[in-house]
């Protein structure tokens, strides 16, 4: 398939070099071009701009940071919607908002042109691996001709609905879910440090208890004070925490725990947090036990 | 070893079954007596009271309520702090609060008994089959008697802390965890519910997602909205968030995930809900949104 | 009337001294018997005991710091109770909890005597200078008999049921009407302190915008940092607002904004700051803002 | 002095006619005309657009309902910007956000012309009696030019900072400190209801402990259940509400109890409140506590 790329970051280049190894033919493009120049092997070629990637591709694929990224993408100058062709369809994996899906899909479908939201959960390893959980939103046409592609780049593919943004509104609520575990565990973690508990240990009957290596992973963070490198920057998270509240508010929905995370990431970012990873939220909850 | 036991609901007889399999000689007392004599085979004796299972033994284990129950199973008429021997030990396994794990241990000690808190997690399934996960907390001599018998009952047994009350902070922590995942899932299905997407579908993902059994099994409660009959009462529910409040507060730390988690379940008890499964507090979420 | 009065602290003092000056014949007890014999003169009696206190008494006026000291003073050895008179009412100013209140209103009916709940607003200036507000519950004749002694102690005098304890939500509740105001300062002030606006100017305006002498007295000490001497302990004011939930869960009516009053309180005790003026919640919020 | 007015609304109107009954020279302009004609006589012109109300004006200020409207009038097609002369000032009384307030000052500098964030506190009652909070800020001789117009149209006006984005941080953290009455006069309300105490009994007492016509006026809507017609629409509260959270958060200030109310509003829209008076919020403490 003749597939456009946009954005080579930490998961895109993973999810592009997935594409590649599965036989795609791929125009890929960055706004740094180095890094797109690195991809350009065999049936690769570095686009110009968007509108180059997406010119002659059945499928563009858009992996970006956040709405703004996105924005610019496809409709600023030499944008993607200016080149994509009719019946030809962009496939947004960005973490963006519900009201950018539902602009896109208005925006693409006034061009004759295709428009899926194919967000994914998994962190840049996963994106390597191609063990992303890939979840799928729009027309069943557009779903029917990009499924394969899913199917390449993730462990598993889920279709939950019709309508684009649906797939977003799954994706900041499973962001959501992961950010109220990290201040679950943190407000625990203040507790056990009063009751001079080791939080090693706290940690290891609650990985016991859960199961779950998301909180084995988050937990071992916590339990160590180890937020730097950050794997996800406390900063994007409260981002996404903003869009789960505003998805939510735009179906009417009050998020009384996402409004908590909110607040909580705030304090960290006024207390210099904003590059730590986002489980250093839990600094939060010691603060205000006084630790 | 010789073992009083007290307390043979769906968890103590699990746990007391399992005593007896491995050999060792119980004494058990329950207030309906029916259920004692229902163990009454081989090596089992049936006590007439609390203080005729402490009766000459060497650890008495109770697995109750509540506070109140445990209260006066300790220290009430008959109570086995009356007939306790020098040197044997109570072994509370009940869900209290770390003020009455601290009284007991106070009490106990005057009179020259051993004190420990063992609290567990699991359900009744996991008590039946020696798959619970024991918390231990308490005087060396006293955990290094005690622990073979914690091994009888779970399949892995952590020792937490020299002081009683320690474990029972990291039990209750440990249940305001879980309540948290249960309004975090409830506030998302809500907003799955505004967006049209099918709450089973979602939970897939966050299956997929969180890898964690304990996940599953509330999510797939909730998505089926099948809340009765009740695991864990939403009654039992608020009693536990409260303790784990009221030990942070003790502690000086304010949990204000928690203090949510108590909002939401008064809520859903002002609606009717006391003995529907605690995952019900999903509810409160659903008719917030107007669903 | 024959009236005996028990504790003579900042706010029974004035009170007791009003009840003098109307021309009653006054019993009165303090734990501290030199506070107690500092009134006797004229129609003044010591009493030895809060039963002494009640003998031949057809009101005795209780009003002490908490559950704890009521209940001591009303069942303990030489309480009050063992000496009321039939007929005779206790009338219970104290700001206690609806529970206490119901258990008062039960044990006295038993012994034959009347309660009433006649819980105050107003400082102890208020309390000396007759200008509290006076809210009453409880049988209907009771409070025909005492309602001339409130309006002795306070500027208006509310009925407000015919239960008792329904006086105590209303005190209970008044005061977390007065909690949320702090807390709803606090954190304007903290956004003033970050946007490098004048506290005293934010506080001008408000005290323009609500006409209320209650916003510019507290809202003066938030101004100032003025947190010392304490007009009412921030430890009480936790109190105050727990009493406010406690009442609430047994209607089962949820209070969220309580709640965060109670983990913000929780979070200054954290932080040293028990002794201080309740005002000093606005440092919560500051410290929040990486004021 | 020669004023432009743009927005002839409920407090537009207002303002307008005390500006011209103190002598000024105004040029009005109204989106729907009509009401603007009903002004022209004396001094008063009817402009044709914002540019028009601009044009050889001193001031200009503008008086509309929120941030997209103003930034209409001020940068759209024949807005006020392009015909604003050099040091003349805009003077910005609309609720807007601290962010657009910014661009303004900005925008309106890089063009020479003068610009002022004065917002005012008041119903449209005060505003017709002259009556209102003026808060204003921005550049010192700006100030100075434009108080005396301050004082013609309120009953006190004050200045809070050299930033024009100051003052619209004070009368959004103002909004705020109404909302929060709003929730905790719903919450204590939802108390009584479960007491079955009631409501205008517990209006009475709090309207004689703080004293505050804001507190009365509010609470007999809550007691009456009256919210028809409305004062001001609960959708706009949570369009103030939300302003306030974002002023905060641009500053890096967490304001938990801003979180709490907007929830409880948006499950007031969910309940199809939107049109209510916002005192309306009252029915969602209700609703949660079964009533």
């Amino acid at each position: 398939m003749k597939i456009g790329f946009i954005g080579l970051g930490q998961m895109g280049s993973g999810m592009a070099a997935n594409l590649v190894a599965a036989g795609h033919d791929l125009a890929v493009y960055n706004r740094s071009r180095q890094k797109a120049e690195s991809f350009a092997k065999g049936k690769v070629r570095v686009a110009a701009s968007p509108a180059d990637a997406a010119t002659g591709a059945e499928v563009v694929i858009s992996m970006l940071a956040d709405d703004h990224a996105v924005s610019e993408v496809v409709f600023g100058e030499q944008g993607l919607a200016s080149a994509l062709g009719k019946d030809a369809i962009h496939v947004s994996s960005s973490t963006i908002s519900v009201a950018l899906a539902r602009r896109l899909t208005v925006e693409h479908g006034q061009r004759g042109q295709g428009f899926l939201s194919v967000p994914v959960f998994g962190r840049p390893e996963a994106a390597a691996s191609a063990k992303l959980i890939i979840v799928m939103a729009g027309d069943e046409r557009a779903i029917d001709k990009c499924k394969p592609v899913g199917d390449v780049l993730g462990r598993q593919t889920f279709v939950v609905g019709a309508e684009p943004w649906q797939a977003n509104a799954v994706k900041v609520s499973g962001n959501f879910m992961i950010a109220s575990m990290l201040e679950t565990f943190g407000e625990a973690f203040a507790v056990m440090g009063k009751a001079g508990i080791e939080r090693q240990k706290f940690l290891e009957i609650m990985t016991e208890l859960f199961g779950s290596p998301v909180y084995k992973n988050y937990g071992t963070m916590m339990a160590d004070q180890k937020f730097e490198p950050a794997g996800f920057a406390l900063k994007l998270g409260l981002k996404d925490v903003k869009l789960a509240i505003e998805a939510a508010e735009g179906l009417q929905a009050p998020l009384p725990l996402a409004s908590l995370l909110r607040d909580q990431l705030i304090s960290a970012l006024a207390h210099g947090q904003e590059k730590l990873d986002w489980s250093s939220l839990a600094l939060v909850a010691a603060r205000n036990a006084g630790l």
